[in-house]
């Protein structure tokens, strides 16, 4: 079962930079071969479920490795049987209808 | 690792009528004995990670084979290394802040 | 318009408490009659479009001025035209389902 | 007081496509002026509290005159009082990290 999914992981930590949190957790998904794309509120991914959800628990992993109590993650995901559609197919579906 | 999870599966189905797909996924949680607290907006889930997403991914199964071409599924939750908390202990603390 | 909303503010602060803001939030809410319902990831809330949004912003402003610099909500909303179904009849229409 | 959000408008209708309805939305926002992003999952903003609030309920007013019964949102925002920081920068941080 392929997934899409919109991946926002929020490590609490003392201070307001996550950025290094999120380039760790990039480097886990480009590690693990898992297809991603960051953008300004998160990162999209494609997989197989299983791949997807083994990416999304080292990252959780990581980030307790990099010292933060608490992390939280915020997903948007989908699966379809209709058919076989990729990021770049949901985006250029959008643009196509804006003519 | 134990994980807290806020989780709401959309089915995207003819009609507007979503409750017999939400009842399913709750038959799921519970027949898998995942604990769950249903609210109007989602449900509320603790276990381990691995229990948990097993649980989820049979949500999505079944939805599809109930005949949802695309399923979506809204998740929010955390893994903590400081202290064991429950659903229960996070409402308890709110409320006992509020007096 | 009416709005049915799932709302989860969450402040980035030093330490891993949140409660405390959490529980400023429910204030707000209670002070402006905005009909709300506390769970365990985040708080239920039902009315009308501006009276919701306008207490989303005052707990925005209110997090500020409790110290965080950072203050992020995550919302899951929605609004319906075939219908005016209530907090109370989402659960129930579950619920009927499960038998 | 500045928001950065993502905006992930869904409205439920019969059938599968939601492009048209997602380009929709993306007119509304540069229609106003409003800056935005089109992603895989959703649609990155930056502006005044007011204004893209405005936009959010003008995109659910145009969902349901389209058609939609029912038009979910799902949103992640958040404001900063200790710096200004747009879109870019966010990714811009994160690139950075990542050597």
């Amino acid at each position: 079962m392929k997934i899409l999914m919109d991946l926002c992981v929020v490590p609490q930590v003392d201070g307001v930079s996550l950025s290094p949190y999120v380039a760790a957790c990039q480097k886990i998904l480009d590690a693990r071969g898992v297809k991603n794309t960051l953008h300004a509120y998160g990162t999209n991914i494609e997989g197989e479920w299983d791949d997807v959800m083994a990416a999304v628990k080292a990252c959780h992993e990581e980030m307790h490795k990099l010292g933060a109590p608490r992390v939280t993650s915020i997903i948007k995901m989908a699966t379809r049987t209709d058919k076989d559609q990729s990021l770049e197919d949901k985006i250029a579906s959008v643009e196509a209808k804006m003519g």
